[in-house]
């Protein structure tokens, strides 16, 4: 391999996403796959959980969805979030909002009124199903969030001279090279054997519409790739952008970014809701009403008789609740530092966890985008600096926004060795190697690391205990994401976390194959209500057959 | 060959849209490529137009923008209506509108408040900067129109056993084949003299990513193309859908509908108006107040020694008018009928001219394509029947909705020879092919073909002239759409009517090469008003050197 096997990862994790390196690593033995099984919530009566206690731990979606759902069978739930308010890494910001870091780092958001950013989750993919279907049910307007359009930008130090290219120009200039390539191999009738009855001359024919091809097999340029004149009125034919020519193509991995779009969970058609991700834990925070006790940090958490004793600091003061069972949706960042009675087996796996540092940048800024580009949303990549770039799908039309220059993991990058002020800058500089000239009207910048953040301490499980090449590729640049499990070789481990520890029960995406999305924490929150429910009716069968017996 | 051309082409309408059969056809020498040229509304003072009179025929997109722009400019400006509407082809039809036909036929409209359906243009690219201009300066809302979602459908009788295909699969399993076949041709060597240096193998690393490929060069399915069971908590790893094989995406056309997304004027991120593509041409009406007369139908267009007189009926009554100038916006199906003194060739142009007669079918329903499939906007294909079918951008996630099953010129389908009855029962059908179970929930059916609609009778320019076969590739199955400028071998007709014809100008999108969209009257009109700038220019001059000589 020219390649190494390392290399290849990465390249996977860029041109395709997290679950495409998932799926490469699953081909090459490094991820296991194994038999699929699946927990549902099984349906049971509306006050199938009466008289049963059950405590909550973390306010996230995993914990507010547990809530919820708990609270619909009849369960009597408490819900302790150490902050002031829900959501945990479901965080929109916005004017009068601080952000505090553990270091004491404080920063004050001064955008315009009506301007935020999802600086946890920020879209919701049309195949999750929970997420979408609690926005519905809770009246939460949502709107078209635009992962993808054609007229966004990639950019290259080391191809096409450093200039920026369109994406509807990579993408369709690729596609007719390859086309042109095979279209000639077949012709030299290299491939005859691949092909019965007429399936060669249809592979040709296809061929020249994929391309699209000239008669001759030629990639001659498209539509598809742009004009560098529009067609007009009268007599203004509109001139095709000359296509950029395969060397460049293939020159210094610059299909980083081409293919984002067609990573599963960001295909369209993708949901956001309008005005903020956090209007869904919101939503569910006022369903919910006060069996939320808010900064209520969590500081012991043991076993007693009858199920469990937290002990948790309210206002200052130690307190503490009794429960039957309790269900941990808290970060395993968060639980590896709290005093407990978990199994020494889960502790030892909680411990050695490792999680990632996603950060985001944010600036303020006219629509430089909109107005100068014809971009509406979508994102752009870089092979140097921050990256992706990601423009909002609200507001289109309107004079300013807010928008990401930088998204990604950041310990695997040069911003990690920066100051705050070195961080910005590099992040401006993204934007003046996409679109020259416009670097300097990006102001009132933010920036959060969720490895920073008080109470999350990370952004999404990279591994699931020691013995694991962390696992980088997962959130290498231009794919700051994760869609399934980064169990690596830790499969025993993680089996071991879906457990039911005694009365505790862990949830969260990181007791999911959904990693960094909030369908994981759902789907994983249904888990365990469902083990919840079956442990309850047994516990009722086996009281029963006591009675009976008696 | 093993497919003629006339077939090749269709089949590149089908799959890239008019603007790849275009491209394919100036390949072939079919269509002529000549130098562009830009007429552009020149800068003038804002009261350029002082005391000249000009009068538009036609309140469409082309006629509303000459108007807006020309009474900008300081001119008088009249415009004459025939309907008691504005905006022409560009019509939203709600509860209580009547649909008529010029054969008497009558449908009425009786869907819930608040649906409606855009039976004319319906899109707004995010490159036709003029339309989306107008939009904001009238503060008409817009949303995102959602014109690709993997989600959706393609379905051919002769592939796959008729079983529909999710779009993702179809997408992803044929660039995962194309891939595989172009490795193993590069690995057994037959196109090593395609590349230098490093190059040979950088094409393999690309394609592993492209594919994506294993490491032994095989397409062995990814997520891109989905899951069969869905990844989610606790041990369900989910089970990616087996890929189809290259057989089947050969077959019979398969790809119809594989590459729509990538033409130029249908790539992502499109927009449409909150409520109804007309919302535009309301915002114009309201802005040009008693500009507009309304009810007036053209009866004659006639030179004077001054300019024109232009003869209209309003309420029955024979009205005339007198103007320096005269701008035609209205479909030269219209002005072949109307007496006028337009030159003898522009005339015999006008007369032997063609226009296509689209349709739509648009249903109510419940909203089955989210509910049960996913799928939020978008558009599917099948290769028998009413095709596309196009789900709407409004109300995600509400209970019904109104979308179109059936959308392409109707002459070349069997549609043609069916009464109204056994056109609906035909895009019952499609839906029951695509969603098989869900045809019967399909109620209250309305056709507009505009070939049948009074003052249009046709839907867009097919030919400008005799002597050329109708331009029937350019609206085939698949791409019901028209996005430049069809004049085949009449390049000669088209110039002719590009010129001023006395006091005459013509405009519309047939005067553009934008056939089809509203960007393409816009721009026209814009083109026009440019032209009559220079005239009344110049006519100014002359005024002045002769006073000056006198």
């Amino acid at each position: 391999m020219s390649v190494t096997r390392r290399q290849f990862l990465a390249r996977v994790g860029q041109a395709g996403g997290y679950s495409a390196a998932v799926v490469a690593m699953q081909g090459l033995g490094l991820f296991p796959t194994y038999a699929e099984a699946s927990i549902g919530a099984p349906e049971v009566a509306a006050g199938h959980g009466k008289g049963v206690k059950v405590v909550v731990l973390g306010g996230g979606i995993a914990g507010l969805v547990a809530a919820y759902e708990l609270r619909a069978r009849g369960y009597e739930v408490t819900l302790l979030e150490a902050r002031s308010r829900p959501g945990g890494r479901n965080w929109s910001v916005r004017r009068g909002d601080k952000i505090e870091f553990l270091d004491g780092t404080v920063q004050h958001c001064t955008w315009d009124e009506g301007h935020y950013q999802n600086f946890g989750p920020a879209r919701l993919p049309s195949v999750h199903k929970l997420m979408l279907g609690y926005a519905k049910t809770f009246g939460v307007e949502l709107q078209v969030e635009v992962n993808t359009t054609r007229s966004s930008f990639l950019q290259n130090d080391n191809a096409n001279g450093g200039k920026p290219v369109v994406q509807r120009q990579a993408i369709n200039d690729t596609r007719g090279h390859v086309s042109e390539l095979l279209s000639k191999s077949i012709l030299g009738g290299s491939l005859d054997q691949e092909f019965t009855g007429q399936d060669k001359q249809r592979m040709l024919d296809f061929l020249r519409l994929y391309g699209p091809l000239d008669d001759a097999g030629k990639y001659a340029g498209s539509d598809r790739a742009g004009y560098d004149v529009m067609p007009g009125a009268g007599e203004q034919t509109g001139s095709l952008t000359k296509p950029l020519d395969m060397h460049t193509l293939l020159d210094a991995e610059f299909w980083n970014g081409l293919l984002y779009e067609e990573t599963f969970d960001w295909q369209a058609t993708m949901f956001q809701p309008v005005g903020g991700m956090d209007r869904i834990p919101y939503a569910f925070a006022k369903s919910l009403g006060s069996i939320i006790k808010y900064e209520s940090p969590v500081t012991e958490m043991r076993r007693t008789s009858k199920g469990v004793r937290i002990g948790y600091k309210h206002k200052g003061v130690e307190e503490h609740l009794e429960a039957d069972y309790c269900i941990c949706a808290m970060p395993l960042t968060q639980l590896k530092k709290i005093p407990n009675d978990l199994s020494a087996p889960t502790q030892k796996i909680i411990g050695e966890s490792v999680y990632g540092d996603a950060y985001k940048i944010a600036w303020e800024s006219r629509r430089f985008w909109e107005q100068d580009y014809n971009i509406y949303g979508g994102l752009e990549f870089v092979n140097v600096g921050c990256s992706p770039v990601w423009f909002p799908s609200d507001k289109f039309f309107s004079e300013r926004g807010v928008f990401v220059s930088g998204y990604t993991e950041e310990h695997m990058t040069p911003l990690a060795k920066m100051t705050l002020e070195q961080k910005f800058a590099e992040s401006r500089k993204t934007i003046e190697r996409l679109h020259p000239g416009k670097g300097k009207e990006l102001e009132k910048p933010l920036y959060v690391n969720w490895g920073k953040i008080p109470f999350n301490e990370g952004s999404w499980i990279d591994t699931y205990g020691a013995g694991q090449e962390r696992n980088a590729s997962a959130v290498s640049q231009g794919s700051a994401r994760a869609s399934a499990r980064p169990i690596g070789s830790n499969q025993a481990n993680y089996e071991e976390l879906l457990q039911q520890d005694g009365p505790f029960f862990l949830s969260g995406d990181h007791m999911s194959h959904i990693v960094g999305w909030q369908e994981g924490a759902a789907e994983s929150s249904h888990r365990v209500v469902g083990m919840l429910d079956n442990v309850v009716k047994h516990a009722r069968l086996a009281t029963a057959t006591r009675n009976v017996n008696a």
